[in-house]
């Protein structure tokens, strides 16, 4: 294992001194628990947006806070859930007497934590929420989820979400943009090769010098299957297909109940994407595919949504919810309407995402 | 060999038609000969930026044409310089009654393929000038060059001389800039694991399980010496100390003189750093090292800047100039003044950088 890290146990925590040596206008660390918020937290009269999840996926989440985005973030270890002291007190830091909005990928641990803290927050008597995102087109189920993983609409939620509430959206509205926006959104992933999990000190998979790996998850979790390598262009297909062929899909979440104060089961059914959808195309490496490769990938994925009738409106080209330094990609795509794309256009700055400001 | 492309011949032309696709707002391509430009090219009455060089290392440089950088960019195939024809074209197509500024790598073949593009754009009648970047504290000779070589500070005058023309500079004004800044700006770099060029098909070198190549260039040129692995901390240390402890530099340059229509050779002899200088540190990807590394790289770097007495005043933390999917980092610390202050902050929209807009 060649990394440019330093010991094992503090790989967490010195990537979060980096970040807040770098970044000392928009965030602040805290590390015991461990949790990064906005330099100027907590915002008066502004819904206090969080999330966390294992780290290895940077810029998220930490990267995301800022002005516009998040207020904070909580990091597990490495591909590890945050606990829930780390959440709670996260929520503590960044509340701003609007309520807190939890964004959590469907990951079993992170679910677990997420809802703990929520109880937690809800004790105390704060306003707070929480909206799961499973997107990941790839699996029902696998190695870290009930139900579809969280993937790369995160990324998206966090944007458009953040300037839903720099906008003075209450919670509930909050709640129901990201919940529109996990709804319309879809993705799948690919990797060429494996990453290697610090503590582990060896590839967690073995992919060889000639297959790919379809439908790959964020920590390596085996996808859809393994496959002879092919070219961009009909691994791209492959993808397209596998997010535009996906058809109806019937989620079922539990979701806090602010009014009754109890957790409830609720099932959406939502429909696949059809010809005239307008989409925000998001092209993400899994960190060590480079951006060269990824506009290879866009130019046939553009290629294949025009043809299948949808119309980019916006997109977003880079490593944005990584998997250390797996060479791989992701396409999500997010159904857009004028609300969305607003809220997407809204400035931004934080670490890994910033235009407008 | 594993990467998202198709026909190798293809690989540049294909990434060119995904940033094209996804950027229509920024830029526009031409194929025949091949070139990035502006989509608003010529900006008339703005001094037009142009710079090129082998592909391989994006966002540099198409990936910084548009609004606040740079007006053109000349991809050759990967590694390998760019033709006259590309350059004298690209510089007419963007050309806006101001004159025309060339920024160039210190390699051998973008010399002179860019002096006799130089000759060709005078030729006609335009006003036009060229600035060497060589910034490299790594080596003095090397593979594809005489003198250092030119790596991280071309990055951040792309920015700063972008800005000075967005706002008026005239051609001898934004040269000065950029001459300034090339003065100002120092960097080393070192890679973990080489890259494949997709025409070569194997890895340019082999680095092996355990060991790095410190001072490496972009191309895979070997550096200073080979290294068994060390922690994060030791590697940055070498690495900030390449810098700060490189003395006095003499560089010697070829340059236009516009006034006698002639070529003139020129020696520059730049301090180095010392404490109290305030400077912009930039901690770049070679393509293959995740955001995490590269904060836990800043956060080294910004401890022993602080020790020797050197201020940070603004930083790029980011993939911005690589090697493929090289892993490696390299450091790139320029000394600032109030206008390269400036000309950062200014807003910048690209592909591959932007804020303020």
């Amino acid at each position: 294992m060649k990394k440019l890290i330093n010991a094992i146990n503090d790989v967490v925590k010195e990537q979060l001194q980096g970040l807040a040596a770098a970044h000392p206008d928009l965030v602040k660390v805290s590390y015991e628990p461990r949790y990064v918020y906005r330099a100027d937290a907590p915002v008066k009269g502004k819904v206090a947006l969080i999330s966390g999840g294992g780290s290895g996926h940077e810029p998220m989440h930490g990267g995301f806070v800022g002005r516009g985005m998040l207020d904070g973030a909580c990091p597990g270890e490495v591909f590890t859930s945050p606990t829930p002291d780390q959440i709670y007190a996260c929520a503590q830091r960044v509340e701003g007497n609007a309520g807190v909005l939890m964004i959590v990928k469907n990951y079993t641990g992170d679910v677990l934590n997420f809802e703990t803290a929520l109880e937690l927050v809800h004790a105390d008597g704060l306003q707070v929420q929480s909206i799961l995102i499973d997107d990941d087109a790839a699996v029902k189920d696998s190695l870290y989820t009930a139900g579809r993983r969280g993937v790369g609409t995160t990324v998206l939620a966090e944007k458009i979400v953040g300037a839903a509430a720099e906008a003075g959206y209450d919670l509930d509205q909050c709640a129901d943009v990201c919940r529109k926006v996990n709804r319309y959104g879809r993705s799948i992933g690919v990797a060429l090769t494996s990453c290697t999990v610090p503590a582990a000190g060896k590839p967690t998979f073995d992919l060889g010098g000639t297959e790919f790996e379809f439908g790959i998850g964020i920590h390596g979790e085996p996808g859809r299957q393994r496959l002879p390598m092919q070219s961009a262009d009909e691994i791209v297909e492959m993808m397209v297909q596998a997010i535009l062929d996906d058809g109806p899909y019937t989620r079922s979440v539990r979701e806090w109940d602010r009014r009754n104060e109890t957790w409830v089961d609720k099932t959406f059914t939502d429909e696949p994407f059809k010809p005239g959808d307008k989409v925000i195309a998001f092209v993400n490496s899994m960190g060590g595919t480079p951006l060269s490769e990824l506009y290879i990938v866009y130019r046939k994925m553009a290629e294949m949504l025009e043809q299948r009738g949808l119309v980019i409106l916006r997109n977003l080209v880079g490593p944005y919810i990584t998997s250390l330094e797996m060479q791989g990609v992701s396409i999500t795509l997010l159904k857009s309407d004028d609300e969305i794309l607003k809220f997407w256009d809204a400035p931004v700055h934080t670490p890994g995402l910033r235009w407008g400001m």
